[in-house]
């Protein structure tokens, strides 16, 4: 492609330059990041992807983002614990990817984590499946559920404090496993930095991390893979 | 299968549990990290790999470990720069993986840490392409490569300084990308940390980061990936 | 010059020197923190140097400080989202220096750092032009614009998250490159340490660092290459 | 006790004040850390242990303090593993603790701290039992050894890399756990701060933890615990 | 026990997997923290934990959650200091353990933490002590309560700012010392890192240390210790 | 002292054990630090003070602090920028330090932490002199001011962002330097810590350096040197 | 320029992708950073650069490197206290750069990182003046070369320690000051990082700042700013 | 004084600017910091302040410098603990400080910096006398000197692991006292930055800090007091 196709296909506004190219390059469209943008620069940015997808996904959306999109897109779906405001494409295409995405939570409040994971999975045209509160500080509540774990395409663990739950979910499946380190915690979690190190130094063999409360790279990760 | 046929398949040595489970669980067996084990009790556990398997991965192998391993099997191969001794089966089956692992390297200096890439992934029985010096300095070194990238079914970069190459090449594909931060640079590199923050806050969707130096980590989850 | 001389031109109030040497020392006038004083003292401060120089320029001025300098300059002029009140000289000179300021954002949340930086370069009497969001995740969004990169005098990089734009906009251009991390991200960013860390290892010979979120020290940086 | 009493047990040499209190305060005698200490101050400092309590234990004993140690008291023991030399009584006192401290080791790598403890556990005069490379990568080689771990009375869990086996101990068992991260790792593993960090954010109700490769902090801990 | 078996005392809501096997494997019943959940998520987990146990304790519960806690069990205790709820079995039983758990603290702003272990404490079925305000500064405050100090079964040290009267305690007792830093002080004490590191670092044998503000944590540990 | 005198020196409120002994052992009694201190805790240790030598100072108070104390105290002395409550003796007795303690600032921003230093350096009794605004930035506004430099008993530099004052001050004067890092600045200063590294790692030798922001304790140390 | 042009001059070796657009797009050729590659690596890279272009440097150049490349160039020239080895173009031609670039130093151990940049900023064609030993602690040392500092068309300071010096420089100049901190020093200092961090905070508008001991690029940034 | 006065008492070396204004601005002639300089130029610079002050002192000397400068002065005295060269006045004049510089050390490993601060302190012209080894864990050991404590005019206290013993220190005295972090510890110590933490924290009113390791800086600390 020469540069002049690039440049038709780069929207610019003053405050954005859209990417277009998203769907071929990357295998979908650019999403919106809430966090640091105005309520009018995110709805002015999901105006131009529903024009040209028919259908758009926002994260990190806080209350005051939530409302401007939904009003502009009162069929827009919210998440509150996610934080996620998804418009379907009409009618919405059944998932493409190969397997299942395998949603799995230490404790109750890694869950808003894990609902944004979730979201993105689906806007990303995959299958969804959750297992919740599973830490291993009663571990028979995990190792009853090992049929569940195998039977997953993709497993993205989400888990704060110690972050051991990803080593102990990597060494029962021989499916990719996603670890997401959250901020839950206090004292010495430093807002994550623990989960995150001990997920990073698992002593599984194919355990890979993502940012401290990225659900989303978690399931963008997962949907590349799904889709491999 | 109940605690007593585990037993059964756990070896116990008087300085190490051998978990003869992993082809099972995990999908091959243990590989031996011979950092922080004396060269005696690295060749006792390839023993006990290779009787059960009839093949054995040894990684982070320095000159003694090395020697005693190559002393005990001859037929094994080392890699000097990748630090590993590999007793291929005999045959060496052929892939099994569903596309190639193309492993990304920034600079001359990340080499050695994918070379452990590049044992393991084949020792896991997926096919193994290289991409060398394609660093950001000099971006058409990369760009030109767009082909061969988008060619790979699982991509793993290795970089270290800022570790920026990761975000390029997943903006550039659908496929998973697999970051690996090196230890390479000095002052402010931190030992790598540079680059592990860097990966992780990449602003591509669905790049997932192993720890530093972790060429080894990152082979295994390329062939999760690739044997999904 | 003698002790009496430079105790002349240093205004002393109760909270403040005022150093009235700076245009011959520095090239340019104080210019207000508003971060950490209050409105009167920022005002005061300001009285001070619009008297002696017939113009001042205030950063970090936040609405209480913005409110209180235009009721007492209501020719000021503020930037909102730089977070600055700038009253030029009347009639405003023209631009001294040799070329042009160009300020590069990765992305719509690094905006503010970025204003903040036009803000002073043009107080500082440079020519400024803008490049916004072309951050690497879609990296045509940047290539196409490659003769903007290297028509420009000077290039000011804003990037927060992995901060990998001002080593791929410093390999395209031989012109001096600044490059400013932001607070921008979460998690692993640590308030902007990544992106911090990632510019001052680029593997690109050349580039220069300010401080986190330091729009203003950019830009005065970027005006004493552009006046010397 | 009278300040006159007091200064009659301490023995003032000149690199070092010998507290001969301690088996008053704390229960047993000083113990000799070497690191920092030269050979001939190691042995003098044994000198008036020995000859006040007829027994000596010195840790972090590298070969030449264990050379010196073991030239002046051939009877000594040497550990090499945990570089301790232990001077038992003669005859050896029978143990007087309570129950058992179980010493449990995530990897072969985490032996030597292993070591260190069961000396030390030894000298204050517990019975001790071991537990080696049962980490959790392979979790059924600790869950099919739950009745050794309910059947001790204090458990010590040395563990490197993301330190997640104590948090599965802990939930196994109602003892008192003391977790024993190690520098066993490499990368994000910070010298063993990964551990530290994912020990002191367990999950598990009541787990402590000690400084990292500190096994003969947690051995005196769990005497103490033993002996309560 | 099968794993039909388990799955039977596992009772899974939305939200949250209750273990009712704790008090057969830690020795008493789950323990809610409220912080990270909805006060309807406490509420719901408290009356599972009420049908099963006739008690339960919530910690880290703000003044929301303390409301909706108290509105559905009026004979619940509220301890606003430490942001405790517990509803104590009607009768109360009586304490269990063999002997005295002292709580020391070196500063009133250490309370809050100090309080939080002595509910815990008693809920878990121990006799409570308290010793308040001893720290090093004037260390003759400490020194004249060593009869108190040599009467505890356990003693839990609760110290912010330099975190040195663990050290002092241990050094003059037998029995078990545990450390609770606390984020009290300012500046360069990292929200209680320099404590934790402090404490971490003792130079008495055998104190062991729990996560910042951890006092449920101290005294889950020390009951541990008073059952064994 | 037998142990008996110093307990009736020691008076045990339910939540602090003040030292009437501080005046002979550190030279003064204590102070009160309000930051985690309720007001009515407040009020009840100054009534304490009060009673035994007739004045109290109370520094990091806020506004309700400072509300609660004048409402019990009138005569005491407020001072906003430093947050302190200062009741005087009365009559208020002269200094009896040998030297002056001159207190220096950087910039503004560092007002309150000088202001802290102050009011305490006047209640321990010492002259107290000030020297405002003149940070490196233009170091003419110093080296006029030699003369007041080296007339001081004691000097306190109190300095933010990259704390590079006391190191000039310490090189142009024979006299105790105190370093006070402030917690001005933004990005990476890290509240401090850049200003705080700074001081320790001075190149000139003999300045000492206290916590980040800790004029109190600056002006305790000025006070003890004065007293020598 | 099209793909195919591009890609002819990218000169793939087996373990480096040499990039001879460099003197195009950043104005001169590759520099072989030796650290972390083989001597027979660096003279492989030397001859293509010397084949291309005439002339090469390399940094970081150990005994065992410099020792090769001398072997392979006699005529080259070896700095060993910058640890370069560079081969000038024969002849060599003039400076082109309009200024001088001036390299000050704060103390003597930072002369090897201030020889770095000098050899660099030779090589770039940049002409370059030195002024040693003028740190902070006798500020005469250089107060009394202000003539010499606002002479420089650009000045880089290297200072480790507490790098108070070009926050000093960069108040006296109007030139551009580019910031190297150096690891000199010890404790607290922590490799460096205090030095950097003093410098991030300069006080001063307008300091950049580069990597820890990154003599290289600072002149790599020098010779832009000299050339633009 | 002119800058040509001053110019005329620096001495300008190809590697250093002695200047020879320190005893009138600072109150002693420069020492030599040996680390990061070659022998010969110690030796050098050992020259020029022995001609103009008849006196040098070296510190940080490792085998090679000592050598060098002995063979140079034989006359100098070495301290091989504390790593020094000094080189008397001859006659050595008594010490004109006020009062003793007492040197506290908390166990036998902090000797190393406790004797170079002794060296410094005595050529600075300070009594010095020394209490070794009086850690925190056998407190009677310091309690028993509280005559010797309070008899010191100035206390330096070297510690190292978790750094106690400047409060415990502080609070029984009321002369300055400043506290020395050394990097004896492992593990969790970080080289010292536990200790420096704590003792930046202390609860005691008016310690001061000097770097890890820095016995020099304390003890020139201790003389500007001693004779203020």
């Amino acid at each position: 492609m020469s540069p002049e196709d690039v440049s038709r296909v780069v929207e610019r506004l003053a405050f954005a330059s859209i990417d277009h190219l998203r769907p071929l390059t990357q295998g979908h469209p650019e999403v919106i990041l809430c966090a640091g943008k105005t309520p009018e620069q995110a709805v002015a940015i999901a105006e131009r992807l529903e024009a040209a997808n028919g259908s758009f996904l926002a994260t990190r959306a806080d209350a005051v983002h939530r409302g401007a999109l939904m009003a502009r897109y009162p069929r827009a779906e919210v998440n509150e614990l996610g934080q996620t405001v998804y418009l379907p494409p009409d009618p919405e295409p059944p998932p493409t990817g190969r397997g299942t995405v395998l949603i799995v939570t230490a404790g109750t409040s890694d869950l808003p984590v894990a609902e944004e994971a979730a979201v993105t999975a689906r806007a990303l045209r995959n299958r969804v499946e959750r297992l919740t509160d599973v830490g291993v500080a009663g571990i028979h509540r995990l190792l009853t559920q090992t049929d569940v774990l195998r039977g997953a395409g993709v497993i993205i663990v989400v888990a704060g404090m110690e972050g051991a739950l990803p080593s102990v979910v990597g060494g029962l499946v021989k499916a990719p496993v996603i670890a997401v380190p959250t901020s839950v915690g206090y004292g010495a979690s430093f807002g994550g930095l623990a989960a995150l190190l001990g997920m990073l130094n698992s002593c599984v063999a194919g355990v890979t991390v993502v940012n401290i409360d990225n659900g989303f790279g978690a399931a963008a990760a997962a949907s590349r893979i799904n889709h491999a």
